[in-house]
């Protein structure tokens, strides 16, 4: 997904900032994936309150990294699993 | 994973600012998820040349998030025909 003024975009509002999200998904998706950030920034940011807005939206990106690399690890073993029958 | 002041931390670069992660992960682990959070961010500023830190940093998450819900479908699925069995 980019941020662009073109077609098939879907307004979102994430941490009190508008984004025009641009990409083949439904609206609805992206909105619950804005959503979802919105609330892991908010959660963060509870934790750490001194932390302006951009080391805290880094701070999100490093923690939604590091879930996806261990979900990441569970469909390789899921995989295997598979592979194995 | 948080940014604190204590031990068991990791100092890591991140779209040229440096980021002291706080958590119970091996240092090898942080690290490639911070070299991963930033090959993002330069991706995703290649594509919006135009965005803020910020935004680029809010956008990295979106785009982060994205995958994450896939590959958590994924792995739905891949139980879903584990338990099938």
């Amino acid at each position: 997904m980019t941020i662009e003024e073109e077609k098939r975009r879907t307004v979102v509002t994430i941490y009190g900032q508008q984004y025009t999200i641009v990409g083949t998904e439904k609206s609805e998706h992206v909105k619950s994936v804005a959503k979802l950030v919105d609330n892991k920034m908010k959660e963060i940011k509870k934790v750490n309150p001194y932390l302006d807005t951009t080391k805290l939206a880094v701070l999100t990106s490093v923690n939604i990294v590091d879930e996806y690399i261990k979900l990441k690890e569970k469909v390789e073993q899921l995989e295997a699993e598979k592979n194995e029958r």
